[in-house]
């Protein structure tokens, strides 16, 4: 199949080398020219711009950091609606506002095309390990288009309901992943205060009620779990700042619909100070450091 | 063995009979008479008194409501430590103060008994089922005499430390708990009154990285799930009050620590103003009903 | 003075009378005709819709419930920028987005209008005597030339700044507001549980560190003080659902510049719950009840 | 008059200064030997522990840091009670406990002493200047002899009700100060973040209902204010590990009581936050700095 992809980030290019690994054909753009190159190497195509990757694409397929820069691409006059093959099928794997996803994929329907909302969760691991899990806003028909290649990137797909229905429930699992990240640290430092030891800490509560995945699969204590963020100084993984994103859109999102999400708005409000302190690029389970500061 | 088992509330009463079943001697004794009668037509002797129950008991079993509870029934003059036969096996099951918990071990140690914090995470299901988890404080060899036992109430028996280690870590799972079953509520909430289903919603995230405890085996969501105290108007299950009580004891525990739990706290807050409201007997899932309110 | 006055609600109306009693010559309309029949009582007399309002005046006052509301007054086809007179000096009393209103501002200026944003502080006891306080963005020229309409409506004139500073600054200070208002609460609340008799503690605090404006002016406590509107069941008053606009204005601003406002995120939270519960149209001061529930 | 004044720290110095300068005759105790020392050459008799400092007082006053320092001095065996001549007056200033203030007053009393709870607000300064003011708890009669005394160190003396009732009223008032100071700090810091002079916005906020104590006698923006500690790198005034006592005294009155106290407890961890960081003994407005860092 002939896929354009656009938006060669940590998520976004090793996205793209498992679909060039699963035989497909495609044709990538990002504005950095260097995650454009690394692709290349891998035995994509170089577009010279959005437009130009678009245009004979079956499918494409985007992943973008912002609201904004989704709808720019998408609408804008060099954009895909401007420029992709007629009857394309278009998928934005963007974690962004639920309004803008629909606005864009209303505006795409309109044309002809396509149009699901695929955001992903599991990061950058679960990325290059092709285990994604893609929750789907949209039509189901387009959905089972798609499926054959969400299911080249990932090991769950998953369909939420209409479109923009993906974003929701995407900022939904992000709130509530930030609150348990958060709630694990605050369990985690508060019993090593006390003198157990964490790992100890941690095995018991992973069997009890406090089960969690930031608890049993991303561990955020320095050496109780080999393999993630907290055993390598917080590098990698997902970052501080993208968590500051989704908690941002779930704020957003609660205003608009007039819902209390009151651990939501403290969560986010912990990660703009920790992002404020200079740990916006180290990943989300840092967070532990902002508590234990000073100790 | 003969056993003495004191204060036969809701997890009390369950977890004598799994001793009864197992072939154990069993006298027994609460305040509640009814509580002491229910278990007499189960097999069990009905002490008069603490003191009458504990005099030839092997090992002593106790479930009780609070650390002043705790600290009567054991130092108390009519209490444990003053009528236990020499060299009996203490096991207290209570959720109750850590600096209590080794007050007490402490006095029992120095009159030559044995002495475990055991407190139990697994609600009235895990007590009525035999699947509770045991988190262990004291001696390890203590802790050996004590396994038999604990084996035939729960599933699973974890060596948390020394003494008051158990309450530590049951008082940090439990705020843990709190926190995500409360974000829990918060995402499915939010992502409802954004029109998803909340079943889909709930599936979505149990196979994401929100996935915890209280999303995949206690959904607070009516109708989601069978079995469950929110299929069932939130009655029987682990009391609104019982989750205000640990809560508290991990902000008192945090105080004297002076490290800092935001979302442990402000959980605290809003199960004190739930209870407030009228739920305190009712299931601590209901708490959605705090967000739902007005809806 | 020929002066248009659009938007009758319960801030706007007495303001617009005190203008009349000034001896100006108001031109009112508002979407609900029976405001603006009351206006014409008054001696108003009335716009068949907002063009023919503002068609003659030299000086146009806006006093709107959203950013939405003006934008469309403002730039809509039948709006102000499209029929008021050349040269005209624009008042926008609205607390609003401060990028709505520079994006209004920016327009009208370029349309050759005079603009300053001058939302107020002082409630619809402040509008009613004339004494409210006029916080004011856009250039000093334009303040100067509505300094004496505003004077006949306010007792303080504030120059914040730049275009769309009068909304920061109110913004900001009704962030405060909602803080103070409910951190009184919990303190009188809290001593009152203990003991201590609410007027007296009240009288203690606002002779101490504690004193603040809901204390001193605004008690929230009925019966410690009279012609509040705790004294009369929370009738009248500063609305709970314009504190909760006015906090969610504070959260959308500080979330866009990245900052922290854990009090004001907080504050927001529980005022939206207490929305939900019914109290959007009572004043703000009953958030006091949301602590009192169950008491 | 034969005064025995134990507790010579920030505030207890200066108080006990302002009593030898009206011409009392001040016998002083401290465990630091150099805080002694300097009342000494203010005028003041060394005692040499406190039993002989109190040994001939018609009135002891104490100025002590904590709940437990308060019970041992008073309680214990080389303490007040068992010291300080028959019928003496003893005036407690420290701010601790309220259960802990009733339970030595109601021993005091019962050995024929006469007690009050006398917490001051007003900080150093106001100690200094001879300008605090005094809440007092106890009965009528005992605050009628404090009052001569209670008037040359401050210039107000409220009566807050029974024994304890002092510390209540103290303890809510500080809870409120905590509150609106980091209520103002988040205004003043999000109103600069966007664009605004930090003293124009201070004054409109002090003529508005922003209006608060923090913002208008020791606002915590560096040079808003001459003459508080923001523009002397926050040295001097009320320490920031005082403040959290202080908030770590309402949470446990609020928890005792049953009583939600939402914004109290969050300040309270986030000054558990400032206070890990390094700034335990610097001016609790520097609390400003936590929002700020990263800016």
């Amino acid at each position: 199949m002939r896929i354009a992809f656009l938006g060669l980030g940590n998520m976004g290019a090793p996205m793209a080398q498992n679909l060039i690994k699963a035989g497909h054909e495609l044709t990538v753009f990002d504005l950095v020219a260097a995650s454009v190159d690394k692709l290349v190497k891998d035995g994509a195509k170089a577009g010279r711009d959005a437009a130009d990757a678009v245009r004979n694409a079956e499918v494409v397929v985007t992943m973008l950091p912002s609201s904004a820069a989704v709808k720019r691409l998408y609408l804008g006059d060099g954009g895909v609606l401007a420029h992709a093959a007629a009857g394309a099928l278009l998928i934005d794997s963007s974690t962004i506002s639920p309004d803008v996803s629909r606005e864009v994929a209303t505006a795409a329907v309109a044309k002809g095309f396509a149009m699901i909302d695929a955001p992903v969760s599991g990061g950058t691991a679960g990325a290059a390990a092709g285990t994604l899990t893609f929750i789907v806003g949209g039509e189901a028909a387009a959905l089972e288009r798609a499926r054959p290649l969400l299911e080249k990137m990932g090991k769950n797909v998953f369909h939420a309901g209409a479109s923009g229905a993906g974003q929701i429930a995407k900022i939904c699992n992000n709130m509530l992943l930030g609150i348990h990240m958060l709630g694990t640290c605050e369990a985690i430092n508060l019993g090593t205060r006390l003198g157990l030891d964490p790992k100890v800490l941690s095995d018991v509560m992973a069997k009890s009620s406090g089960r969690n995945w930031s608890l049993e699969l991303y561990n955020p204590w320095p050496g109780v779990m080999e393999n993630v963020p907290a055993s390598r100084e917080y590098k990698g993984g997902f970052g501080t700042d993208l968590m500051l994103k989704d908690l941002g859109l779930s704020q957003e999102a609660s205003q608009s619909a007039g819902v209390a999400t009151p651990l939501g708005a403290l969560t986010r409000q912990l990660y703009q100070l920790h992002s404020g302190r200079g740990y916006g690029a180290l990943d989300f389970s840092s967070i532990v450091d902002a508590l234990r500061a000073g100790a």
